[in-house]
């Protein structure tokens, strides 16, 4: 048991406070420190069996850990895992939970030391809400963790990334950190984009009259809007390349119904139940 | 009990299977006539307990009718809800459940005869699924069902269909046809219209990286395409009014992302936040 010794979370949200959960829950660390800015809500986080420990103080947080996991906002996190590797051991592992990868990969990688501890990942897990108080312990289970390692990646850290992250249940998948960025602008930041648009198009005073569709179109719309505008920005070129695919779609779809055009509108539809239903079929059962 | 003597229900799929499972399990009724194309589907809806009696000929399923629910495709509720009036007894109440209502509600109209019986409805109730086997005695419960009297409506029809809406567990909303195309364009067909866009956007190759935003923001992509094909047709003047405007609302986003603009990406964001937090302190505790 205990087989990652001291882990430290450094940022404990919904993410850090779950990655602190199932550590404990399952006796995978022998030690779990929470690091942030705010010590009250550390102590909470403690409190509720979150962490064991807590401190704002980065450097002295990190300094016996054999795990760092940086949960911090993705405009903060390259700047974070710069910072620990300067007070963990040399032994550690670096790595963090961000949703975009190629500027934060770049980033450390522009600090050797650094990169010799580091292995990005981003747990495919989250939620519409935030804050550690929303912690499960199994908010991994049977996830998607993408490791985004480069030519620069020891084998053994990333060994080690690869066992960490799956002892929380996540599935690992492995690709370059620009080919990430490229795959979740279409599968997570495009939808997030698509739902925001809905909840702010459809007017008001006409809520009353929406129902499944609208509630799940838009759901993720009530996500925290700092952390959606850091990831906007952090991943903006692959953005926009897959918003310009959408209204290409959007596009032929008015033009079907311009022209009134049953067999135009009927494809339309079909190719997306066609795609949907790929997706269903590789699901598991209770997803 | 059996307050509505016969009902016939016109089309027995989720919708018109789940009024007779509603009707039956609350005791509302003291027969339910199921009238389809297909006998052998209305035997098996028949043996499920959705309908006491099935038949194909619909001028003998409303001979006897006390009221007549229409809930055939919306390209054919109009034939039909003129059909019924030509044979149901002049005290009938007919009714239907199209999502659309302009377009059938002017037909009707031409037969004076069949716009004395009639009242046009909407329950904005159903399910990614079709067919009768997913029928739900509660597929109605607290959901809005629209009503859309017109100056041809009479008052006692109008009353009857209050009563019968409610008692299946509706909470009943009134306007004009035309407006509700305008607004069930922007809170039904738009979420589905950007839920098949979304869909058929992603490359198959990505859909392991999709999670949660995505799998709710498609899951209406899984619905018939007959169905939406008919849908969009009908609505087709409104719902591309509502895409234009949900375009709109992706070209302001995008010109944010061109530029790097932090403030104009956490506003895009914030209104979007700001409208669902509003859509959820409208829905009832379980919903």
């Amino acid at each position: 048991m205990d087989r990652f010794g001291t882990v430290a979370v450094v940022g404990v949200g919904l993410i850090g406070g779950s990655i602190g959960l199932a550590l404990r829950s399952r006796g995978l660390a022998s030690t779990v420190v929470g690091v942030g800015r705010d010590l009250q809500a550390l102590e909470q986080a403690r409190h509720r069996g979150v962490i064991d420990r807590a401190t704002t103080d980065l450097a002295q947080g990190v300094a016996e850990a054999d795990v760092v996991v940086v949960c911090t906002p993705v405009g903060r996190v390259a700047l974070d895992v710069r910072r620990a590797s300067e007070s963990a051991p040399k032994t550690a592992l670096i790595t963090d939970a961000g949703s975009t990868k190629r500027r934060i990969v770049e980033e450390v990688e522009k600090t050797p030391s650094a990169a010799e501890l580091f292995v990005g990942a981003h747990p495919l897990a989250g939620s519409e809400r935030s804050g550690s108080a929303f912690s499960k312990a199994d908010l991994f289970r049977d996830r998607v963790c993408v490791l985004t390692p480069t030519a620069k990646t020891p084998a053994s850290r990333l060994r080690a990334a690869r066992g960490f992250w799956s002892s929380l249940g996540c599935r690992i998948l492995e690709m370059g950190p620009v080919e990430h960025d490229e795959v979740v602008a279409y599968t997570s930041h495009l939808p997030h984009a698509l739902a925001a648009s809905l909840a702010a198009t459809v007017p008001v005073d006409w809520l009353p009259l929406a129902a499944g569709a609208f509630r799940d179109g838009s759901r993720v719309a009530g996500a925290d809007t700092e952390l959606w505008t850091a990831i906007f920005r952090e991943n903006r070129g692959p953005l926009m390349t897959a918003v310009g695919a959408l209204q290409d779609r959007l596009a032929t779809l008015k033009y079907a119904l311009m022209n009134d055009d049953e067999d135009a509108i009927r494809r339309w539809w079909d190719d997306a139940r066609t795609r949907r239903a790929l997706f269903e079929a590789q699901q598991p059962p209770e997803s």
